[in-house]
């Protein structure tokens, strides 16, 4: 009999590797089982349906069940939830809801690419109809169903992070008459330091987006959103408040667990139980500017990590360094990203940094379409080794975060960077690009420390 | 007395050096020759000045000699050319072109910025007043003026080169009626492997310009540019054949040259003669990856040349530790970049190596505006180190290359670049960036090649 590879989760982190173990290995069986009604989808791509830019949810879908059975042959179980894992008896309980029934499916290599979940913080009315997170597509359809069937006039995000803003702004663009962010942080994008979050903060109001910062949310009503400042009006709440991974499941199998709960994986992706592998959102990440384990949840992390695991189930040798904590976004007029450690957390993780801020343009500043860019960056005391970066720009900004992270990993200096060979013609960039002046900047602040510490 | 910094030359090789040097030394006497009416300009900017997008030459211009005088106390002669320079005598002779006069000037450091020479091949007719080289603000004045004058309606480029190529959509935008770009070479874009090449001749085809490769340029008359194919009639001709450094100056003065005579520096910038610097398109760079020395001729890599030669200068220390051959450009729909090696300068120095094709879309598939790029990547064989990448694609393609110059300049290998943390979002990238996608194929085919080496 064919060994049976059992894949749980049926998004990135679970089908990445499902479809690279088919490769390396035609003779295993592959069972995946999806609880929802999509596979591989990019949930990442949710704002732009709501606001659309794209038309429908199906467009988002990478890889339908049917392509996965006839392409890849991978038996794959659509509104099949995995109930419980039972490890000595290698097998898993799942419950199928389409046809409300539940069997025992026995497996030689388990993959678990369960994900993440929206937070939902325990508050009163939280569990109200109007209230939605946003993180699988089915969370999409419903968030989409409700809007349609209501005709939503007011819309409050709750939390300033990445999805909540880019679901603000979809909610502007699809014509919604009053849309509010409201955080109890001091700027939004936490992930970004304060002066640059501000930055971001101000772009969404030019945009006409209500932003309601140091403000605690303390539960919802049917009327909307209530906080110590009185109630914010709404007939739909987004709740962006990040997502933690998925994994009662595992847990309860009594594999071993780190950071925020998830699934504690080694660099091939293995899981503390033997044959038993992970991936995606689920799972912990090494962050290798920090040297320890993150839960970073990103579908371009779990598509890695998801194909390594596949690499190494099929028989392969692959292995995921991990992560530098690169992440990006389009909000209003403006592009943000960030990579490597901002100032909390280089301060909590006891670097001791130089931090500099630079603007410039986007091209050339005589060149038409030139923008604003400003890139903040940190730098070790001493070492000079790249921290982080932060920037906020026009069009054309984001991507330079990427010889960032391309820096970051290879443990440059920003000595070394402000000798890097990066491309110059007066569409792209001033002769010298933004990343330059500031590697020069932080490269100056090192040396004037150095100096003064004698 | 103070000692005197003389500089030869009022462009970014030079004055970089000049600006960086009183920086450090409020003390020194800096003297700065311009043999043409222009300092600091982007003279990569030309072709936007012919086509329209920028409206005079003044506005390439990033200081004026009057705020070199005022900003940075350097004395800038303008219309001075340095004739001769006497290394024991410690003198330079210089030429006012202005006041036709001729007089000797004493120098205790001296700094040579010279830059380069459009190549203007032997061949007869090329003296003739329609043949125009472009590297200059003065030769782009020159142009503009006999576009003007003449009222141009059919334009020849010899050469498909970057300049060239710039040139020539420069004029369509202008609305000249026939542009035609001729070169000797397969197809345009020789620092690109021809099958990337022809992704470039086929836009600027589609763009309604004329392209003639494999004809050979013979000589021009008053009608035109004579081939062995006939003559293509032109009442401008514009030459794209790549530039030579300027350096007949130092070295009559015995100061040592190399690779196409670009002057020899070290990584501080010092050249063989003792307290002589040189920067910008007349020296030689030291490449990174082929590890010996070549002639770039580029504003970036002046820029930064300037700056290291006038820290060093200025009596701190700084390195240029080399380049890695980018070189990035917009022609009509394309955007174009490449970095490291072609195949044929790979061949050449000796490298075995696997090469790779993807392509892939500029954002996610679903987004609006996600257009076609390719990227081709070669690493060497049983290292996987990568070599150079290349590509061609549509808006928000080219400054992936940074990514790539700086991974080769961090020395990865192809399989560490699949593990690169880069930014993914819907409106900037598929989940797979194309670095990534090629990193993986590069890495999967040296795998293979080992495999099959056994």
């Amino acid at each position: 009999m064919a060994e049976r590879l059992l894949v749980i989760g049926g998004d990135a982190g679970g089908m990445a590797a499902a479809s690279q173990a088919r490769r390396r290995r035609a003779d295993l069986e592959i069972v995946a089982l999806e609880k929802g009604h999509w596979t591989s989808y990019s949930a990442c791509g949710i704002p732009y349906v709501v606001g659309g830019d794209v038309a429908g949810l199906d467009e988002l879908v990478a890889r339908s069940p049917q392509q996965f059975r006839d392409g890849f042959n991978v038996d794959v179980r659509m509104r099949s939830e995995a109930m419980a894992i039972d490890l000595p008896a290698r097998s898993v309980e799942v419950r199928d809801h389409e046809h409300n029934r539940t069997y025992k499916l026995g497996f030689d290599h388990l993959h678990i690419g369960t994900g993440a979940t929206p937070v939902r913080p325990p508050l009163p009315g939280i569990e109200l109809g109007l209230v939605h997170g946003v993180q699988t597509l089915d969370d999409g359809a419903h968030l989409l169903e409700h809007a349609r069937r209501r005709e939503v006039s007011k819309v409050v995000v709750v939390g300033g992070g990445y999805i909540g803003l880019e679901m603000a702004e979809a909610f502007v663009k699809r014509g919604v008459d009053s849309v509010t962010v409201v955080d109890g942080a001091p700027e939004v994008m936490s992930t970004l330091d304060a002066d640059m979050g501000a930055l971001v903060s101000r772009a969404m109001r030019d945009h006409g987006i209500t932003v309601r910062l140091g403000q605690a949310v303390q539960g919802f009503d049917e009327r909307g959103v209530v906080t110590a400042d009185g109630r914010l009006d709404a007939d739909l709440v987004v709740l962006g408040l990040g997502v933690a991974p998925n994994t009662a499941l595992a847990q309860a199998a009594g594999i071993a667990t780190g950071v925020r709960a998830a699934i504690v994986v080694d660099r091939r992706q293995r899981t503390s139980a033997p044959g038993v592998w992970a991936a995606g959102d689920c799972c912990e990440s090494f962050h290798l500017v920090l040297e320890r384990p993150v839960h970073i949840a990103l579908g371009t992390v779990a598509n890695k990590q998801g194909r390594v695991a596949g690499i190494n189930l099929g028989g392969g040798y692959a292995t995921f360094p991990g992560v530098v904590g690169t992440a990006v976004t389009k909000l209003c007029a403006v592009e943000v990203a960030r990579t490597g450690l901002s100032e909390r957390e280089a301060t909590a993780a006891g670097f001791e940094y130089e931090a500099v801020k630079v603007e410039s343009t986007t091209r050339a500043g005589y060149f038409p379409g030139a923008g604003l860019i400003t890139i903040k960056m940190l730098a070790e005391r001493r070492s000079g080794r790249l921290l982080g970066a932060q920037l906020v720009g026009m069009e054309g900004a984001a991507k330079r975060i990427d010889v960032l992270a391309t820096a970051l990993t290879a443990r440059m200096t920003v000595e070394e960077m402000t000798a890097l060979d990066l491309s110059y013609a007066p569409p792209f960039s001033p002769v010298w690009d933004p990343v330059l002046i500031a590697a020069r900047k932080a490269a100056e602040a090192v040396e004037a420390s150095a100096a003064a510490a004698g």
